[in-house]
């Protein structure tokens, strides 16, 4: 009765998530989701695309995913709910899975609460390195919730920063992320507001959870030659920008169709010049042209870069077998006869 | 170290939805199933609809199901792969999944390749009890593949037929259709040609599954009265109709945009006039208004009726524990704190 190998497909949990970070290394992982993101945005022309499927409720969205490169399928099921950290639940949290586009089967099924947060922060990243003034090496982190350390981490790993500047509108939550940053090897500076987080530097992430038009950052507050990382807005009628910044910015996208819908150009007339960022990796469009430009990575995350975390993970998985085997899929012995390996299955129990 | 109940989703793996069904009863499941889906349909204008999101290949389709009615979130991935068979795999996988539209986290992941066997068999039933000339006694079943022996025991459970006349273009899958409804209560006649089968026939099941328009009945074939019960036309391109019976035919459907899409209609021109089963359910529309009119319900598998055969797998679920709680969503302590879950599990781990 135990499923045959056709019927099990490869899970990764939390706690295998957990593990394979310590058995890689967090950078080393950082570094090598970022490395699977620019290789699959080199040859983006090859995915087959769609803005994600969105479900929307007065407190918050369940979304889906998908998108394929024609060998392989993969779509990630994620929710944001900014009032679920009140009654100790997490605002986002995921799971994905890769599926083999010949036959269909589920290859990989993965937590991705966790490897939301890595892939965001080595997104952010790619980002950087491509988009932010040369050599930039103090970042200003708006907004200390789950993603803040990755972010630092990433930023440190892959661009070289070695300061980064705190600050949330609750105290607390930038203690956290201090105190989790203690030993990175980073410069942790604590900050009582959103001026003195920005005071001098170079890249300017803006990562908050509020669903509503906020301004965490105000026109003035933004200075030539900076790179501006914007992650929190990423929905519909969920923005962290004051326009003016958008107009004196070159702004950078992942996937237009997805972004004016959901990313802080929302507020922008619907055929604002934006540039898309794969472009400038693969070097078909320019990314920073001067140092006193502002560059604006106005980032929603595309289903691309769970795409190439998901890839990723498959891969480290088979070297290090963390996974469980799960019995997801039928397999009756003759494909056509489902209804013969039920019946056999009581007949079996039965013996 | 062990995971907290917030980060654990009950997991019904195939093994476990076997021993649901014995445990059960399949036709009390599949009368369970139907009435959760009648229950659904009734409260059609509840729930928030799409088309699937379909990425298609050459060789096989692969599908994500959405759908929410406020108060839970449902989605089923499925993929079709005809070709599958050759290499003794399923043409049809699928899982799915429920979650709390409140908080985005998922309640419930249960294989459904089985239990998508189960609603669309349900499902056909639903529609044959409202659409089929009282007192069919007899059912053409043509397409003897995987999904046939579940549709013959719907119709018989809540349809009260008591005859199926099998056929397919391979003898083999007759014979194993035969073989496994023998000892069902049903007289089961095995034929030779689908002009035998549908005779003295009130409903005509197609179910046959290659990726191609097809004409499994020709026009000369469906007589006056009939109610035909169309499955296997279920993705652009692929059809089992003639289109001369669409034209004599009254035509129900789930969802129309969808429908339109993936139905036998996709022959027919865009405005083909069509009634919506759940109108004929909740009475404001009539079904069949004469026993000489030929009735269709064109069925391509709608989401919601996923989510009434997760609902109804969920709600049995809690009565037989039949599951495994699955690791899947993050639960740090403080749910900003996912940096330090992650850091503590390492500190714990070495411990």
């Amino acid at each position: 009765m135990f499923p045959s190998d056709k019927a099990l497909v490869p899970f990764v949990s939390v706690d295998h998530m957990m593990q394979l970070v310590h058995r890689v290394g967090l950078r080393q992982m950082l570094q090598g989701i970022a490395d699977a993101i620019e290789e699959d945005f080199r040859r983006w022309e090859s995915f087959d695309k769609t803005p994600r499927v969105a479900s929307h409720s007065d407190i918050g969205v369940i979304e889906l995913m998908p998108t394929s490169d024609g060998e392989m399928y993969g779509f990630k099921y994620v929710n944001g709910h900014p009032g679920n950290t009140r009654s100790g639940l997490q605002t986002v949290t995921a799971f994905g899975l890769l599926a083999d586009v010949r036959t269909g089967y589920p290859v990989l099924l993965s937590e991705m609460t966790l490897l939301t947060a890595l892939r965001t922060a080595a997104m952010s990243a790619v980002a950087a390195r491509h988009l932010a003034p040369k050599g930039a090496t103090t970042m200003a982190m708006i907004g200390n919730g789950a993603q803040s350390e990755f972010q630092s981490l990433a930023m440190q790993a892959i661009c070289g920063i070695t300061e980064v500047r705190l600050y949330d509108i609750d105290p607390a939550a930038t203690a956290k992320c201090a105190a989790n940053l203690a030993g990175s090897g980073l410069r942790v500076v604590s900050c009582a507001t959103a001026e003195e987080a920005i005071e001098g530097a170079q890249i300017l992430t803006t990562c908050t959870a509020d669903k509503q038009y906020a301004t965490i950052l105000t026109d003035n507050m933004v200075g030539a030659g900076v790179h501006i990382n914007a992650i929190g807005g990423d929905c519909p009628g969920k923005t962290e920008l004051a326009p003016a910044i958008l107009h004196r910015s070159e702004i950078f996208v992942e996937y237009p169709a997805q972004t004016r819908i959901e990313g802080e150009i929302q507020q922008l007339a619907p055929d604002h010049p934006v540039t898309e960022l794969w472009q400038v990796i693969t070097g078909a469009a320019t990314g920073r042209r001067d140092p006193r430009q502002i560059t604006l990575f106005d980032s929603v995350g595309f289903a691309i870069e769970d795409f190439s975390a998901l890839r990723y993970v498959r891969r480290k998985v088979a070297e290090t077998g963390l996974c469980l085997p799960l019995d997801l899929l039928a397999d009756p012995d003759d494909p056509r006869d489902l209804f013969g390996m039920l019946t056999r299955s009581a007949a079996e129990k039965a013996a």
